[in-house]
């Protein structure tokens, strides 16, 4: 049995995945630009090299023994297709959920007290105070109510907020249902986009819903870039009408001349939602978890196929 | 009985403030910068404008029915010295709280999660994702057991912090005193420093405290900029050993060439702890009732001399 893992030594590999499971035998594998393990043909477990995209998939027509993908993203959409036939994909729900929410407050928080205006006036030594907005007393709209939208609801209970609204595709109690989106959103002061992409969300911050935010409301990104129409909301920022904190446009990369970049009131992050120090021991701890099932027959987690 | 307010307009006063008390005559005053309100010579109750250090006492001698100064802040070193025999000096003390315990978190998530980083690379259009550091999993202590310091703490709860330890002049039930500091940095992933400026806290963090933090630590600060030796923080910092969040620094404004501006790791922002939307309503309910106070001859809040 043979297992891929993407840790730079096995002493790191045993430090953050737990007790590796005899009988396994196991190659480090971070991405294709140290090139492919010539056990290409035996790997059984092959746990994808994080922010790679579909590239780590481009020889796994040669993975003839493979049975088990795990993922290290929560979102999919893009892997499952290149999954042959057979073969088990599990994806790492729940293990970005504090980074990602975590980002999406610090976000918030930065563009309203306006930290990287002042980051950029650090290269010149300016020394120019302005006025903020503060997340207290905002009224807060949360669109997506899975394990990422309440952890940020979380996040926000210390924070004097106004009032916190949630949204998800079907209401239920103390939820509205995304229908009711249009009424919700001229009372949204900051908005934190949190569900996933799907044919219904695509696009759902279309121009005529961005129009109903409120004047100088600030839309939060951290699902996928395709939820919002960016030309619609880069008219609306360029504008100054609304701002807007995203760590997820459509497409990515962002082109380096496309206006979003460079407008003001728009706070943009490299999609890092994830890419933070709390990600190493919880995914650490689920691809440990996993290893070990599959080593014993027991049933694998966040099976998505 | 004549006031000075710092409204733009009697509307603004009356919505911020609160009904103003019959008999008062009300000049509105923002600041020298256009010229002083022709009753200096009798305004008893004179709330001083936000941000002008201590430029709106230059013609305090003039001020010879003065008997009650207000100020919003609650920092009154600078303006104690400043004050007549015989007039009652009141603090803007809580007032604050919201704004600066909010930028507080706002700098230790976005220097963790790299945001000025970001927002530089947005004037080239650079798209260069970066592994960041999450506050989660961190060991976090707060210098500084006053209200903002328990805002902050308050604001933390969310956010899966490893363990959150507290540091007070004296030590008291759950809180360590600051005797015991030497022997707690060592263990401190993340400072919040959000101590008064005293004799005893000048320089707190010298040389050798800086150095007691452990390798990669943040020193978040977000009480007076004299707490902190900034010749020493500056070698800590450009060394790449230690980061800083910092809203206040010694000297303040930043000379433009000094180091600090431009070392990789460190955050600034220029004194706007409280300059935030959640202070105005906050800071108009206290002028209102203090003011109300003064007019029916009734004790005043946050007296300070």
């Amino acid at each position: 049995m043979r297992a891929w893992l993407p840790y730079a030594s096995m002493e790191e590999a045993e430090r953050l995945a737990g007790p590796l499971p005899d009988g396994v035998e196991i190659d480090l594998f971070r991405g294709p630009a140290r090139g492919w393990p010539d056990s290409i043909g035996e790997v059984e477990f092959y746990v994808l090299p994080y922010m790679l995209g579909t590239t780590a998939l481009d020889r796994v027509g040669e993975m003839a023994s493979l049975r088990v993908v795990q993922a290290q993203t929560a979102g999919y959409e893009n892997i499952a297709p290149l999954i042959p036939e057979g073969v088990t994909l599990c994806n790492a729900a729940g293990v970005h959920d504090t980074a990602t929410a975590e980002l999406a407050i610090a976000l918030a928080l930065a563009s309203g007290r306006r930290i990287g205006e002042y980051a950029r006036d650090q290269a010149s030594g300016t020394w120019d105070p302005q006025w903020g907005r503060s997340i207290a007393d905002q009224r807060i709209l949360i669109v997506g109510h899975g394990r990422i939208g309440k952890a940020i609801e979380a996040r926000l209970a210390g924070f004097e907020t106004a009032s916190i609204t949630r949204v998800a595709s079907r209401a239920r109690p103390g939820v509205h249902g995304v229908d009711e989106l249009d009424e919700l959103l001229p009372d949204a002061d900051v908005v934190f986009l949190i569900a996933p992409h799907t044919p219904q969300t695509d696009r759902l911050f279309d121009a005529a819903r961005l129009a109903r935010m409120p004047d100088g409301a600030l839309l939060v990104n951290v699902s996928r870039g395709p939820l919002v129409d960016t030309a619609a909301l880069t008219a609306e920022t360029a504008s100054g009408r609304l701002r807007a904190a995203l760590d997820v446009v459509d497409p990515e990369p962002l082109p380096s001349e496309h206006p979003l970049w460079r407008t003001d009131g728009v706070l943009l992050t490299p999609h890092v939602g994830g890419a933070a120090s709390s990600f190493p021991p919880r995914i650490g701890r689920l691809i440990g978890t996993q290893l070990r099932a599959f080593a014993a027959g027991e049933p694998l987690l966040n099976v998505v196929n």
